[in-house]
């Protein structure tokens, strides 16, 4: 079997609970781990450079994104929010699966650029559940959460161009159908063609 | 998510350890069934019709090729083997995942005829250990043992037709592979178009 990393796309609407089921994957699984994101804005209080975010200048940004270095990108409130691609294949080759958790739209770009990537759109099942998981978070106003609930019916007519849809009723439920299916995909016929090698090669490896 | 049942063809050549993982999966999967064939051959002393075969004259057989009723089959030693499609058909509407177990040129029929199919490619590392396995089964001249590997080359070469490969070390490793397989491929986009609507549904289910 290949020994690289999956790239994983996790995206959905906003309060479908990615950060949570992330969370939960990267604590219980050791070959997997969390992109970090590139971003022009200023780094918080407890911030640290490459953990949180590698923070860059807007010169900076724009040289990555011209030199083709940015697997996705966008900009949300001036400022430039992005994953950079030389991060990514280096963990990818040292064997880690790889997830980014990011916006439909750069959901879609990623597949574009590394047809490679497995998508999975989370999502609860129905937007009355969205809705009052919003209100729970009690951290935005009435009209915000009309805003996310009007671009998750958007969204949610994006699924076809994903792999997969996973439901999040139960979080660590979701986290594990996650695990299942990255595992699979690494049992996928078309990334283990060399079988057609190996399987003939004598037991010291030679031919 | 759909109901349905999945239908999961498991091939591969012969000494591979197709029929054990099938029961392990079997014995701990209340979801999951095995197909029963139809033949032509006399039923042997212990064998009950609808259990271990559906035994069929060879007029009624031929019938139901004519019919287009039979998923797959083959003729060994003069006498006709198949899969019934209306016996799968039914289980998968229960919501059985159905395992048929066959040859490989029977899967590829498969997968034509039905290409919702999952066709996953059982194999050891290598033909050595094939090779040994079937040794170690004691059952078969040396000359079968090497028609069978020499069969295994040629069948190895056909697994870019397969979705999944899975390698068969420990059994109730290649079993659980293979039922996370299923269990993901539940959860593809594709199946599961209907979230479209059903996301906009009130909680009563109604729009």
């Amino acid at each position: 079997m290949d020994k690289k990393g999956l790239l994983i796309v996790i995206s959905g609407p906003s309060g479908a609970g990615k950060g949570t089921v992330v969370k939960e994957i990267i604590k219980n699984n050791d070959d997997f781990s969390l992109s970090v994101s590139a971003t022009t804005r200023k780094p918080r209080n407890y911030e640290i450079d490459g953990e949180h975010y590698f923070f860059k200048s807007r010169m900076e940004f724009e040289d990555l994104i011209k030199e083709g270095k940015m697997l996705e990108y966008a900009c949300f409130c001036s400022e430039y929010y992005g994953t950079p691609v030389d991060y990514v294949l280096n963990k990818l080759e040292e064997g880690k699966n790889v997830i980014l958790e990011i916006e439909v739209q750069g959901a879609l770009q990623v597949k574009e650029k590394y047809p490679d990537a497995v998508l999975i759109f989370l999502t609860p099942d129905n937007i009355y559940e969205l809705k009052d998981r919003l209100i729970k978070r009690g951290s935005e106003t009435e009209e915000k959460i009309n805003m996310r609930t009007e671009r998750a019916k958007e969204e949610i007519l994006l699924v076809d161009k994903y792999d997969y849809i996973v439901i999040n009723r139960v979080v660590k439920t979701a986290a594990c159908d996650i695990v299942k299916i990255v595992q699979s995909e690494k049992n996928k016929a078309f990334r283990n063609l060399s079988i057609k090698e190996t399987f003939l090669r004598n037991k010291g490896g030679e031919f």
